[in-house]
């Protein structure tokens, strides 16, 4: 049973959307649940605010675990505030394909921000959303933008596929590395070496930060020829050293990405990310409906059981809609 | 032009099928090829291999880089093929998403067994596919199950959402820890720790495997009660100690499996996976075809340019299907 006073999805996004535009945190909040849920709410809201946002500029900051990525993202964090560039931070975590519970959440450092509107920052799951994960958190961006945040910080570990399509539609693609961390985790990265923008070689002051500049620039050397020659730069993040030095040529690479027409390229990458992920849900969502739950269980078991292949039974759904 | 001669991708992958039905492993690398760039000729040979399939036993390996992954997938291959069973083995590599190559690809091992028709070692790359590496890496298995292999091995690195659905589908699904590998390490694995039916710890010859072994039992009562309790072995793969008894749990697993429903089980989720890739596939191709390049491509801009927003666009494009 449904009451007259609980609105539907649809108006509560028009109302959350409303809501974080004049700047009410909690609504902003509750509707970035709403875009990790891919819900109504997420929907409606994102259609209005869609053609609001466009106006941060988008970090993604990636790297091992325990290269420093959280202390790092606070310390820009500090950097812009002093500077009084609003920030909005989403930690993307890997989260577990069954619990669904986060794993990196680190919603303590919210606390230090608790009482500042100029800074919001979100752990967003995976929630087992496969290949969805970077259209969701691109939708999140997209709110983020949208609610007037100057900045956006996108926070992931660089260890997998998905991890790398997260950081890769950012505008600024930072790579964090540092001294230790053992040569076969760098070769997973270097997937994620391709997509960088500027590399950061933080906990810089330990033994090793030669090897680690020895071995990027390798590296470097061996990927494709790019416009852009990603710089490699040297941080303390827990100290604050190199951090201003980060920002100034992120901002170079925002200038650069402005005079090279890269801003516009960001933008159709995003566009078409958002749109196949979305057209993708509607036409299976439709493909399901015409076909009925009937003929969708007849079909799974059909396959299970090696009585029907997969594409003829993809077919036959289909030859429905 | 095309040639009277040249056979189309749908003809092809029926005789490519046939021809690995007979045992023609160059006809089973060139469909695996197929499979793994999702072509027609890959399509065909599924319609007619999909049904053959199911005899072999699929496991999953997964762990850390540095734990051992390799050689232990070597030391089980010798051991198998010791008692005639015949194995195929399928890496799978994160692979760079723009130049596509494998970075952790062993081709080498290939020449051990070179001359042996019942060992066959293939390294599939993700290809960018997002989420549909699972999908496509099933469809190898389902490829070389057919082909008759008695058992199939998926050997992938376990630190990402896309790794940890690879592996979530085999029959018995091995996690490999190793000791000294760094507690953030372990962290990221919390996922892939809940789908593990067997726990090793590798170079248990090694200072500190009662730590992992101790950790590993604690995150086993952290995670969800399931019916079949994953057992810790202990292996030294390089000298082949603890393989004969992995293999041995293995085998009890398979008899779990099959005892108590879970194979078909396995099934069921297999066939989910395929399905709703392949139907996803498929409804997309179609709406796309149907609305037309020009249309496509006004959607697309305006989304990047933030005059329409994605949700209004896929409306627009699904309403002329």
């Amino acid at each position: 049973m449904t009451t007259a006073a609980a609105p539907d999805g649809h108006a509560r996004g028009a109302a959350l959307a409303e809501a974080a535009l004049a700047g009410d945190r909690r609504a902003l909040a509750r509707l970035l649940t709403a875009v990790e849920s891919r819900t109504p709410t997420a929907e409606s809201a994102i259609r209005i605010l869609h053609p609001r946002a466009g106006g941060a500029h988008v970090i993604g900051i990636t790297g091992a675990p325990g290269s420093g990525k959280s202390t790092l993202v606070n310390a820009l964090l500090r950097e812009l505030r002093a500077r009084g560039r609003s920030v909005a931070v989403i930690a993307v975590d890997p989260s577990s394909p069954i619990t669904g519970g986060a794993i990196l959440g680190d919603r303590v450092r919210m606390q230090e921000h608790a009482t500042d509107d100029g800074v919001f920052i979100r752990s967003m799951a995976a929630r087992g959303h496969a290949g969805g994960l970077a259209a969701t958190t691109d939708a999140a961006v997209a709110v983020l933008d949208a609610a007037g945040f100057d900045v956006v910080i996108v926070e992931t570990v660089g260890t997998g596929q998905s991890e790398v399509e997260v950081v890769a539609t950012t505008d600024t693609t930072v790579v964090l590395e540092a001294p230790g961390m053992g040569d076969e985790i760098q070769a997973i990265k270097a997937g994620i070496m391709e997509v960088a923008d500027l590399f950061v070689i933080n906990k810089a002051d330990r033994d090793g930060a030669d090897q680690v500049e020895r071995e990027l620039e390798g590296m470097k050397s061996l990927a494709m020829a790019r416009d852009w020659d990603p710089p490699v730069l040297r941080t303390v993040a827990q100290q604050g050293a190199g951090v201003a030095e980060l920002l100034a040529q992120v901002r170079e690479h925002g200038h650069w990405l402005r005079g090279h027409g890269g801003l516009a390229r960001k933008a159709r990458e995003r566009a078409r990310l958002r749109f196949e992920s979305l057209l993708a849900e509607a036409s299976v969502r439709r493909a399901k409906a015409l076909a009925g739950p009937a003929r969708l269980e007849a079909a799974l078991q059909g396959i299970a059981d090696r009585t029907l292949d997969p594409y003829t039974a993809v077919d036959e759904i289909l030859s429905q809609a």
